[in-house]
């Protein structure tokens, strides 16, 4: 790994960015062909948080957050600042003067593979973050990382200009190259969603809706009407 | 394990459920000898939520949600679905769409040992969850389980039947012959306990009020004024 | 391991306490020379708690909580009840009739490296526990342990009269004699804060506030204006 | 639960047993029809050793092996002993002097949901031992707990009687009714896999015995001979 | 993701793999600027594998080995297979049959972030695999992943053709076009640690040997002669 | 926390250790009362290694193993090296070359709250090490800690000079004030155990060797001689 920073990104279209983050991470995730989905270690600080932008990438190493405030110059509005680190961590290598940073920016979110702390303030300022733990634990500056290199972060390899949708549900990364493909996809699938939705609240059963009932009796599925006695 | 689905199977008492209900599981755990408690891994996912029911069971596979479909038309009003996995899995194998289509036939809440998504929408409907993982990964519709069997979910073997409770400190199961036993004794220990918590906080020690300083002072407890110097 | 209860311990000052708290875990954390924190997996068993006292300390073994009532005694106004476990246990510990008690002696919170219940109630009477797990599992009253002898909590090794922070970020203690040297540290580190925040906000970069620019060149960062080709 | 020792439980055939242990835990599992199967946390305490017997199950509580000793009385030549714990412990439950108790009656192994100790010993006793830690932690005789009910132990509810076979792979538990067809069915799969062993050995693909091309093409898999170029 | 098989893939040069190889994982590691380690809980199902080849990837899902039959049929000698899975996941989807079937082919091992089975087998045929887990859980072949093309594995990105290097203290992982590159620097590191282990042997310290006395002064280290007095 | 290396430690008597050394850490612990067990994840990183030494403690923080260079000067023959974390870190701190340094000055051992690496090397010089993580992750030298101060590692407090002995069961240590009491209880407790040893080898019941069938009985045990029907 060289320690480089690239400047400038091609990013993801910011129109297409606003439409994926208005599906939300389980559609797009479907929708991408149940791709790009980051481990479900990775929590929002606080509840309700929402977040949708262009990746910037950093990558750090355990204890040292030097790197974060390096990547910090390379944001633009409408970006998404994604940390992936080189080992196992939870120390808090991001707060609250990081994220006055960011918001000062245009920042939309974070999303780390190691620990945040400042929760309440982060919570306070509307800044939304995604992390594997919350912790106090202060962090060195000593140690190169990347800045805009691909990195992975919680299971998924993430390019700079990816497109990155974070919510409740977790953390959703799509290739810059097919994101506008997924915004359709997804906004198919959820007119389609609707629909279904208003038939099962009305009573109808999937069983049915789906049409799964000769497939699961073809895979050998059998219905008694008690249990089997010994 | 055989691919059956079982139908017509006996369901605790919808007045008892209730007042297990009203206990919340500490007390319903305690009533029932320190039994028939879920693994603390199992966690609401929005916090706040209640529900008690009569356990319909099923048993799906990691990766695929199939039998949860062909559960929810064995649900009636009052019950609570209760999934267990034939191993470990976070993915997302329920959703809104099914909370849906539960909550249109009266069902009461989800307890799954696997993973949830669409948390928003869940919240804002209202239907409860207790999962062991919030994940957006989607699932396949290959693999048959079962439903109504005895399944084990978070380290308890459930029945048909069970009177499940669920709230904040988790979920707890109780077989259905001892249902309203258990619910006598803990409405017996809530009184008890409301008792207790009047003079706890008019500031009467346990230690006088439970009797436990004749006890401690023979296990070999011993007093000091300050702390022993080396 | 003696069983002893170790009756009149040294306090940390309140008027010292009532600052640390005030400064919040992380600023204490970092005027402490980044010691004192407790372990990442202690949480708030709801969220926004906050608690700073002098700590009493207790030792317990998993599944017995007899020693939590012997400590209880021991505690005063603006005490903290640490409590430390012998083994790994998630086990429900604590809970309301515990806290009933404790907040009638002026307690502010409770930390315990295992499990805690009646999480709901304790939200209502607004007392803070920060714990490793929620579990309504009861524990029995069969073995000793000790009180106000030094006790590793999540992995922290605490002095009876410690001075612990506890908020959102996580719990952090701070040993009696260096409390007042932290708390101006402490201040002198939020003051500074305060007036980097105004910059940051104002669009300032961290890279030419603390001057890194230089060292991050020496360290051989280099800057590229568009990916490398292969 | 009631603190009950059930003294006459039917046992699985030994000649049922035998034939298990030869075929091993994961065609035992597959001809169980894929169930059966401890979560892989469950780890024997020294390489290579492996069990069968009939079950006999105790429950214990966290930190307390009491009924370990109860049990012990209660196991015969071909037994295995099963230890359910009521909540997530490691303490070191189980060591050599248990172990000598237990090789004296004619017990095959242990299977236990908690630690272990003295595990040196042990791999010199040749006594196989699985467990979900290696822990020298002590514990108390103190509370009650159950032998001969049916226990859950590492997400598998475990009746007295059931078959059981341990080994590098895990630990896989068979009804008592059914472990002589599962015997039975696993023999012949036993018998398949050596014939496809010798023609995979000789370069057969899987692909093609198995015959999944054609399946595979309809399921929608491309192949390509170079990679996609952006 | 698209369900494609990629079949004409460039590999890492045999010769320089073999360099690597003998290099082991932690030199390579840090000859490759300290990049492309897998996470440390992939481990080597039996002690003293090794294992270096030119990376085959392919994806799987939870519960579901279907591809990793197709991925065999696309090995030649001196490759290695790297399976990635698309969620968290501990079932056994590799055992003694595929190892067989990659052995004829010439295959040198199998990193898979997932579980593996028939652990006594594949050390009696001395077919190293670094797995996440040790699991009988058998899988299905009901979904399509894809083969050939960059998958995460552990933590790592890996392209078709990369460098794989696997021993007992991991997995490492360089891009093919740095393999001759890792490799040389590699062999210097090498050379120059035998140098400071007969130095080291002998008696010399690493304070003086690496000149660390200076730095260490300089950032503020202090030596006192007896523990300082509260 | 100050950055110092305390050089004048009193260190624990070599015969104690000796002896405390062939009694193994099931026994210690439990003749010291049943505490100074560390927690069980820290595990031999190669089977059968065995060390016992008095303790020179080191503090190190996540990614940087500078002090541990620094620690090994003050280390004499007899020692055994204690690393603690000021964070969870699983990265490779100590590797061969430091072993090579440590086992010319005569230690006899490295108890690290991290990773390990060069496992292998490790064998083969018969150097033990017990660790959190087998990992080749490297490290940095850029951050300081401490030497000889008390240090928390794998959840004990251990001060410079105490007695740590360590096997397979796992790591134990005794504060050096106790050490020879504890010696003396524990060959007290070994006899004891000798004599057990051969009664219930030749078939004695623990039950009535210990006398318990009263007491169990008093605490409401209950024997059946068939399961209790529904």
């Amino acid at each position: 790994m060289k320690n480089v920073v690239v400047r400038n990104i091609d990013r993801a279209d910011a129109a297409v960015i606003k439409r994926l983050g208005a599906l939300g991470t389980a559609t797009v995730h479907e929708a991408y062909g149940r791709s790009g989905l980051m481990k479900p270690y990775l929590r929002p600080v606080w509840a309700g948080g929402e977040a949708a932008g262009s990746a910037v990438t950093v990558l750090v190493h355990p204890g040292d957050n030097w790197m974060i405030h390096v990547a910090v110059e390379q944001c633009r509005p409408g970006d998404i600042l994604v940390v992936g680190c080189s080992a196992d961590s939870t120390d808090g290598m991001f707060g609250d003067l990081l994220a006055t940073s960011l918001k000062a920016r245009g920042v939309t979110g974070l999303v780390i593979d190691a620990g945040c702390r400042d929760v309440k303030s982060l919570r306070e300022m509307g800044f939304p973050v995604w992390s594997k733990a919350i912790s106090a634990k202060g962090t060195v500056k000593a140690t190169l990382g990347a800045v805009n290199v691909p990195v992975v972060c919680a299971g998924v390899n993430v390019e700079p200009g990816d497109a990155v949708i974070a919510d409740d549900d977790g953390v959703v990364v799509v290739a810059r190259k097919y994101a506008g493909e997924v915004a359709a996809k997804g906004e198919q699938r959820h007119a389609d969603e609707e629909a279904k939705r208003k038939r099962l609240a009305s009573g109808a059963l999937g069983l049915d809706m789906y049409n799964m009932r000769e497939a699961l009796a073809k895979a050998g599925l059998v219905y008694f009407d008690e249990p089997e006695k010994d």
